[in-house]
Parts: C-alpha cells; structure tokens; sequence
C-alpha cells in the first residue's frame, strides 16, 4: 500500500471550525493539564432560532467525524443521514444541529496529530490524555459561541451515548433531552479488555514508534488489526453467518491453503484496511483510553450525587444483540437512573445487527426516538 | 525479556513417544500431503487391562499438551488433574487414560518446530496443514500401538471435544461413549474471526519471518497479544466484573497517565507474556487454523451420513456463559444428533468463568460425567 493511501491529518477537508483557549493555559482539562488553543472543527444543518433554543447536538462515535448528515459542499456520506435531514426524526427544517469532532480525534479538532505550539511538531504521545468530559467541555465551548442557549435534545450512539449522557450532568440546565444509543455510564472490564487489545495491537508495531511517525511509515498493520478486533466486537455471530457463514473468499479446491481466508476473515482485513486510510492511529489511542477512563459519576461523592444533577429526560436505546454494551447492561442503567430521581426510559432495537446497529436501523431508531420526543414515554 | 524465556521445543520435557510412519509418504493427511516420520508424544495413567477395552482417550485443547494429570516423574501439574487420579471421575485404578500432544502442537509431537527431513530445518510455514481429522487419525495409530481395541469413552473440552466428537464419526465402532465440553462441530464465523485476529498479530510480528524465526528473535509480541485475545475470550465479563472490576493496576493519583493500566489489562498482559515462555507461535497458527477448517460433517454425502455413523452415546456439556462455543450451540448440536439418530444428551455447566470453566468447575464436571457413565442419560 503506497503512503497516500494512509490518514494524512492534511488531507481531510475540514468543516467549519472554532478556535478558542488561545492563552497559555486556556483549556483546562479534567487531569489538571491544559491546552492550548484548542480547535473544534464541526458542522451545522439548518438554523438556528433567534432564541437560540432549537438546537440539538449530536455526538459522534470513536471513528466517527461531524459530517453527520450529508451536505451540498461535502463529498461524503453524513453517519447519521437516515436520522437528520428535512422531514427525518431530527429534522434540520426546525432544528439547529450540531455536530463537532471530538478533541483527540483527527478529523479537524485538535488532537494528537495537531502541531503541539510547545515544539512545533505534532503532540503524538505529548497530548494530554482527555476525557468524555473534556470533549463535552469543548461542545459547550462551541454551542455558547454559536449562541446555542439551550438543546431539545443530545443523542449519539456508543461513545457518543457516552457524551450525550456526560451533558445531562455536567450541563444540567443546559439539556432538555438525551437520547442515548447502545452506551453506558462507564465501560466494562470485558470492553476495556478489547479496547486494550486494539491499542496494543497499534502499539507494538515498530512503526508506531511511541506515537512519533508523522513524518515516517504509517503504522498501518497495528491500526488495520486495532480495527479488525473493534469490527468483531461491533457485530454478532448473527450477522457474521447471515452474511459470511462458512464460505471461503477463493477457490474451494484450495480448502488446505493455510493462506487461504473464509470471506469473514477478507472482511475483516478489508475492514482493518479501510480505516488506515482515514484515522490516525493515536487517536485511535486516545479515544479508546478516553472511553476506558470514562464514569459517568466520577468525581462526585456519590452516585446518587452524579445522577441526581440530571434534569433532562432521558432516552436509552439498547441494542438486542449488542455484544459490547449488553442491552441487560442498558436496561441496568435506565433503572439505576430511576432510583436517583432521573425521567428515564429504555427502549429496546431489535436487530441482528450486534453495536452497529445505531448506524443501520434508522426505521427503529426514528420510531423510538419519536415516540420519545412525542413525551409518549 | 531474555530469549531464554521464550519456549523452545527442545526444553520440553517430553512425556513418552511414538513414532511411525517412517517411510516417505507414510501419513496421509486429510489435505492430500502427507508426514513422515510421525511422532506422537504421550502419557498414560493406571494399567491396560488384558482386553484392551478399559482405556479412556482425553484430548487437549489449544495450548494443552499431554500431561492431563499429575504423575511423579512430572514436575507440572495436570491440567484436568481435578477430573484424573485414583478415586476420581476417570479413576486411574480402573482406567487406563491415555492423553496425546495433538499433531501440530509443539509439546512432543510432530509439528511446524520439528525437523523437515527434507531440509534438515524446522518446518516452519513448510509444515502442511492439518486437521482435526488428523489429529485423531494420529491418536488412533498411538493406541493401536499401545494395545487398546476399544475406549470407554473419549472426552476433552473446546478443542479437545472437537477431537472427540470427530472421534465418534470416523472410528464408531471404537468408541462407546464421547463426553464433549464446550465444543460444536464446526467454529462459527465470529469464532473464525478471532482466531484471525490472533493469527494476524502472530504474523504481524516482524520477527515472524513467514515462520522462520527458530534460530532468530521470536515473534514474542505477536504471540502474546494473540494469547490476550484468545484470553478475553475464554473469559466472560462476569468473571472480570468479579476479579478486576475497573480496579486501576498501579496508583489511583495516576488515573490520567495514559500507560496506566487498568487492574484487567496488567491481567491480560501477563497471560499473553506466560504464554510466550511455553508456545510455539507457529503452532497457534496451524491449531487455530485445524480450528476453523474442522467441521464434523465435511467430506460426507449430508450431516445424516455423517452424524448417522455416530454409535457412540455422546454427552455434549455446555456453559452457561461461554462467549465462543454458547451454551445455544452446543444445545443445538444435541438436537442435530438425536435427529440424526444418535443418543445424544446435553447439560449445561452453570459457571461465570465463561469458556475456562471446562478447566475449573471440577466438581460440577465430575457430577454431569457420573450421571453419564452410569446411564442416566
């Protein structure tokens, strides 16, 4: 593979961006470190009110970007299309929406990959760990820039889950709504073990080389496998037999080929493939360990004390065959939050589809999130 | 970490050994290809009756090797030492076990590590692709040659249940009962899929060299983040919830270091390096890859002509929170049997220790076997 076909931070068409905390010292970040300055590059659809408060917010998930919906001056495809757009659940002919890339991520905010002004080449390893509250800071940043005086609602899937339901706590009065898909309040040890695998698998590629390649060979095997073990995680057994079962990518005859692949091993690999050329692997780093650090209720002296500073109703979507975030583990919250005095409802996708299914089952998901919004539940 | 702690054929205390198929082209494999010479390495404990008809066969899974139990010229221990001995479920005062380094391994038996007769060299990647079937054919040539005519039963757990149920189908009139742990007949493809991920850090791994790395550095990182993987597999959250929860390995003051590993990952990471002081990579890669070739079925005219040769009574155990045989599969698979005639009963082991409690929950295990043997069921 030629060296253009990897992630250059230079080669992504950025969206709007905004710039702020240009002091030394500006951001001050939750492990004590700060940055400075700090860029959001995000996108908007529709407008806002002179209000200011008909805004939603819409939070991406670990390789996702703010192109959430697709938009005239865009080339890509938005993540969330079948769910924002003009007569779709989150409607951009009455709402504002927002969607910023997370700080640490590589898709125009800044990140590992940004010039670190300190030595005037990139942070890599040098960039502070950040976490689901740092990115959610950043948000607020943003929104207040905008004149964003209040959200309908915060929703995302997974790590965005993660972020829609930070917002509640850390900006009460800020949040008139969370709607969180296939995510809880702090991750497992199970998915932290995965998360861990994935980085490691980065990690031990020489061509890491303790986060410092920008200038040199792109760690593409270490990223590539970090991925192929996300995929998997990201699916079901159902999904894999639905579409793969036992079938071998090439020829039959060939049964006894070590090198031979079943077709789900060559979609895994062209899985692991495709996001080398569009992620920079210490992103995947910081975002991983961000969502393994990350608890909902840390830092308060309870968790009644957390989850009792949420007056947002909220909304959590569980995923049937979600083998990350289990939906019994999304159920679990919805009750846990009830007990500390939180509107919360659970709802459940019925999908074959494992954690990616809050990017495929648009149908259910605007079902779900209208009945919510309709305050049927 | 010296190369002194890496695993090295020629450390192996190798138990007893057999040898056949001297002449070239003397062990056909199910590939076409064929070995020779064959070395099987072995145990045995308790005495061969005159008949030749008390022997049990235990088959090892992934990184087994023969010492199934403790004996006294053995400085290890047994890994089913719970279920063999004297007085125990398979009671060495009136069974004759025999355990068997399965074909491909690296514990005694003739795998990538062993000498090409044609070269003078380790096979490496030049060792020929072998199978379950394989496996169990060598097996039949060891207990031919120890004089055994029948097995009460043939028993082993993941990759040793596939071993005895493949038993059952291509030797039937040997054996009279097979007892199958937490096994299937064939991988499903997200089983297929992490085996790919492990065999992709083990090949990854610039020391691998395409497998030529014996008199070189070993492809040390490879191997373990393979083990790290495989682990989180054999593992279930409820075990991890249970033993690390999202306990921090070194100082809570240090939460937001990045190279802070949480009390699971510093677990995962010590597995991985143990592994690598007693495995041949090159072995993980051709049993993960016999792993996903095996079906049960393969080569008959339908599963009825394959399932319908069974006259063995089977015993197929699942667990209750295995993530990569479930309990749902094995289930099935004794479904499957008694429709294709076959007197085939499940049980399931109720465990939190995921796919690891067929090497835990002795106690459980021996109760479900009893009830077995004695026929009532």
């Amino acid at each position: 593979m030629g060296s253009s076909a990897y992630f250059r931070a230079s080669d992504w068409h950025a969206p709007k961006t905004f710039t702020f905390a240009c002091q030394p010292g500006g951001f001050r970040l939750e492990s004590g470190r700060a940055l400075s300055p700090v860029t959001v590059a995000y996108e908007t659809y529709g407008c806002l009110d002179a209000s200011g408060s008909n805004a939603i917010l819409i939070a991406h998930a670990l390789t996702g970007s703010a192109l959430v919906a697709s938009s005239p001056d865009a080339e890509e495809e938005g993540w969330w299309d079948g769910l924002i757009g003009p007569g779709k659940i989150f409607d951009t002919d009455r709402y504002f929406i927002v969607c910023a890339n997370v700080l640490g991520g590589c898709y125009g905010s800044t990140g590992p990959a940004s010039l670190n002004p300190e030595t005037g080449r990139p942070f890599g390893m040098d960039f502070p760990v950040v976490t689901i509250r740092d990115m959610v800071c950043a948000q607020k940043k943003l929104l207040d820039y905008l004149g964003v005086k209040r959200l309908v609602t915060v929703a995302g899937g997974s790590m965005g889950g993660m972020q829609a339901l930070e917002w509640a706590v850390v900006f009460p009065g800020f949040v008139s709504s969370v709607i969180s898909i296939a995510a809880s309040e702090r991750l497992t040890p199970l998915a932290i073990a995965y998360n861990q695998a994935g980085r490691r698998a980065i990690m031990d590629d020489p061509d890491w080389r303790r986060g410092d390649y920008y200038d040199r060979t792109f760690p593409a095997s270490g990223l590539s496998l970090a991925r192929m073990i996300g995929t998997i995680t990201y699916k079901s057994n159902e999904t894999f037999e639905e579409r793969f079962g036992r079938k071998l990518q090439g020829d039959k005859s060939d049964y006894y080929n070590f090198f031979q692949d079943f077709a789900v091993e060559s979609y895994l690999s062209y899985q692991g493939a495709k996001l080398v050329s569009r992620f920079d692997p210490n992103s995947y780093l910081y975002l991983t360990k961000a969502m393994d650090l990350h608890d909902l209720t840390r830092g308060y002296t309870s968790p009644a004390a957390a989850m009792g500073r949420i007056r947002a109703r909220v909304l959590l979507l569980g995923i049937s065959t979600d083998l990350l975030y289990t939906p019994q583990e999304v159920r679990g919250l919805a009750v846990e939050l009830r007990r500390h005095g939180v509107d919360a409802s659970y709802r459940e996708i019925q999908s074959p589809f494992g954690h990616d299914a809050f990017l495929i089952e648009f149908a259910q998901i605007s079902r779900l999130i209208n009945g919510f919004l309709q305050g049927e539940y």
